[in-house]
């Protein structure tokens, strides 16, 4: 897994703060740099499973989905955040996750351009980055009131579910937005303690449910069930946030 | 400036991801670990200046000022985004203006977890950091149908002020939140191409000012004015979205 992580941050980071980006956003015969380094980065990681993990299925957001022969089956987003690497933010990720019949069980958050690797799974729960290598813990915060909550977009999922967001965030004691997958890293390294998205899809989630859980967070959907087609999540850093988020979202 | 920035960094860094933020999110005897970081940098980087530029007037957001009697003022910002340091964020700043009769000539935007300094002003227009030193230049897209547009808070400042906001992010091609002063550097280098914001202090945009204007970009309020009391900003990349944004700014 990590070997797939850096060969992601080899092919991505020449593209990313690029000039060709701004250009490339006035071109009008649809070169669109960001999805060519997106797939680019796919490719170039599904080439090393190709070589050490063959009989592994692969479920990437860019390319076809491939099979598998062994039970297992790596979960590919090269570049989570594409508007927010367009834009230059250092909150975009490399998502990568390994998966059984029971789900995500192994996940890396890497940031190519601070160098930070957040990575969960197999008894292990780390970050390393700026400082250093450390173990990631959720937070102990119990009281939705005292939480911090982050989503990407106030504009979130459907009006019914803007409404479900908005009860909580009314709660909290601090909402902040426009992080990506950044947000799930940092509540696995116990600095925000609830995430809610809706409108995702399996590659946006699979990692972060691996390093959250394997820090000691919760990972469902706004039901609390396994996340599936609904599309919506609630991370949160223990239970007891997390019953008292999902209440609210329940209406 | 060089040196007052790295003094701030070395001051805040320690405090930042420290567990002893989370526990203190709980405490009740008033103990704030982010002012305290604050403070200590403002206190390190006055230091300097009373033994190297003891003449020099000091503008601080955590201490009282100082008159000056050089004609110049030094105006600092030891941590613009608190909020987003407390929830771990790599888009807080240290900000550090120095300004004449005139206002803001020289600023910096420094990214201390990242190692990331963005300088700008007599002459120089350049960003260091993970991709090494590169200059700055703001974008050259000209209609505000491509613009991307970033603020801190969607909900930001009044009703009538988040009315025109909402006026200028209904037009452009995408809107972002939470950077807080990392949205002015991102602006500098060319990745941004809006920043519209209110309710800010002259400490929250002395430097983010010399940095954009010494790379092309111009920052006024939203009457097309030089910042003042009404703590209302936008900065453009250029001339043309500058007077598009202030055209629905007014309403």
């Amino acid at each position: 897994m990590e070997r797939l992580a850096d060969e992601a941050r080899d092919v991505i980071l020449p593209w990313f703060r690029n000039p060709v980006l701004g250009a490339a956003n006035k071109s009008v015969d649809g070169f669109d740099p960001v999805t060519q380094a997106d797939r680019a980065a796919e490719e170039a990681m599904r080439a090393v499973l190709q070589k050490v993990r063959p009989e592994d299925g692969i479920l990437g957001e860019e390319l076809a989905s491939k099979p598998s022969q062994s039970g297992f089956t790596w979960i590919i987003d090269p570049i989570d955040g594409t508007r927010g690497f367009l834009a230059g933010t250092p909150c975009w990720g490399v998502l990568i996750a390994l998966a059984d019949e029971n789900g995500p069980f192994l996940g890396v958050i890497d940031q190519p351009y601070i160098s930070e690797r957040f990575l969960g799974g197999l008894g292990q729960a780390w970050v390393s980055g700026p400082q250093g290598r450390k173990d990631l813990r959720t937070g102990d915060r119990s009281d939705l009131q005292d939480a911090v909550l982050f989503t990407t977009f106030p504009e979130i999922g459907t009006q019914a579910e803007r409404d479900a967001f908005m009860r909580v965030s009314q709660t909290v004691r601090l909402t902040r937005y426009g992080m990506d997958c950044y947000a799930y890293a940092l509540l696995a390294a116990g600095h925000v303690d609830l995430v809610i998205e809706a409108g995702l899809n399996t590659y946006d989630i699979a990692a972060p449910i691996a390093v959250i859980e394997a820090a000691g967070g919760i990972v469902t959907d706004w039901q609390g069930q396994p996340f599936g087609e609904s599309g919506q999540v609630v991370a949160a850093a223990n239970k007891a946030l997390h019953a008292q988020a999902l209440e609210l979202l329940r209406g």
